[in-house]
């Protein structure tokens, strides 16, 4: 199937970009496996145990965190190529946060939840890897200060949701979310489009503004 | 019913108070959402996990995620009324402790659970929300040093818990709680009440002392 | 049994590292029954989360809760004692990791898990307690830089399932694993054994190198 190939991708690459932020911090090969795995599976362990499905993703598939730890290693092999392959990287990263949604999104609605919920879980799918990963490297947490990440998850989960509501056929519904959620992506990055940024100084007068991140 | 109304006018407080915190952080628009969320409904959440009580309070009833997400975001146009009104807040987030504590105490007697793990769930979920909120902000964690505020909520759980069992009318054991849990906890903040601090100092002859804090 | 009455002496070692942690960071009594609580029984707290293994070891025993609450606060009491015999709490966190990853590999067996799940459980189970400690307190955590640690809890997970899988008497694989397993960990202790480390420096050329920790 179509999306269990680009989720191997997806971890794949989420899982080599998780070792690097593990190389940053000088951990060693159990700490660079679990960053890797953090990141790469971690948004959907969040997702399946806020909506208590059981067994997790990689519990039932074990093969998928062997992949994860697998890759995490191998980066430590070739960690240069990995810098040096930054831009395909991020376009992969990009590709994962698309399938991350449509997965979480999916696991929500074949459990019969509300809207609302099926788009959160596609959204935690998506960025919480990231935001898990940045807590064991104990540094700013990315997703929640780069260019538009969380904004396109909503908005892929929104657009799977919907469609699928209006009736039109799951695999147009994939490709295209696949395809218009990975193009928002990457103007998003080239273009820096992000979110406003909110700025709190506490101050005498207690004055605060929210503006676009310059 | 009481509960349910000081409970959203427990989350949004809390929700508003997480906010400020991500503003402090410089996050975005999703991450004041996030901080927002965690802060108002993590707590819950915790305890949910921990106690197997799925579905999860907010995704069966949704609208307390929204709650949340839009209060976070209306705290970024009027910050500067919530640091006007701070002594509000303080009261609001002292009610919401007793009504969160409430809550889940009462989540762990429904599910039949001995009064420690009752009492527990009581601080799990009053407290956890603002260590998350610590947590993702990467701060010292509040809860674990500020007035009493874990003990409070211990308190009320451990009120909550008695009063029923001896049989007394559930409406007056919930009033009487968070009226007396309310007063416990403005009497810490106004008279600086705290629990002993552990200060441990690794030195030559290894000696460490537990004091009140100064 | 052998294995609950080590269990309940591991417990109460790691309660009282985990406190001193607590101590280092100055929280007050309430900082210090958590983070010794999240330390001894998080692991297997977390193990539980993952496998969804309702109702979770400490919620259906409460005891456990109340030994890791009250030995951390017995802690800090006697702060001066557990660093004078500071080699013998080393020895018995030692003990503690091959009893937790035992029991967590034993878990993941009863519920018919794969063998790498349950290798999985072994070490979960084994390492995030130091983990959510080292979360907890905002600082570099220790399992991922330290003398093998995790890769002993994986060995033990492994020679438990292994040996089981074989036929061999369950109490005599109990008895093994704890005696090679605690073995091994005061070994790498002694010779400062330790996995490779990932160090990765991003520069114009982008090299990178693993090589074992100096």
């Amino acid at each position: 199937m179509l999306l269990t190939t680009l989720y191997i991708i997806g971890i794949t690459a989420e899982a080599m970009t998780g070792a690097l932020a593990a190389g940053k911090r000088h951990m060693d090969w159990f700490g660079v496996m679990l960053v890797a795995s953090a990141t790469a599976i971690g948004g959907g362990t969040v997702r399946d145990i806020l909506l208590g499905h059981y067994p997790l993703g990689w519990v039932a598939n074990p093969q998928y965190l062997a992949i994860t730890c697998l890759a995490g290693l191998f980066t430590t092999m070739v960690a240069p190529l990995v810098v040096r392959f930054h831009k395909v990287f991020v376009m992969l990263d990009s590709l994962g946060l698309i399938v991350f949604s449509i997965i979480g999104c999916r696991v929500a609605m074949d459990m019969g939840l509300s809207p609302l919920i099926c788009i959160v879980a596609a959204v935690v799918t998506g960025v919480f890897g990231g935001l898990l990963r940045d807590l064991i490297c104990r540094r700013q947490p990315l997703v929640l200060h780069k260019e538009l990440y969380a904004s396109v998850s909503f908005l892929a989960g929104a657009m799977y949701y919907g469609m699928l509501y209006v009736g039109i056929d799951s695999n147009i519904v994939t490709v295209s979310t696949l395809v218009v959620g990975f193009c928002i992506r990457m103007a998003a990055v080239q273009f820096s489009w992000s979110l406003p940024v909110f700025h709190f100084e506490e101050n005498d007068t207690g004055t605060a503004e929210a503006k676009p991140k310059a």
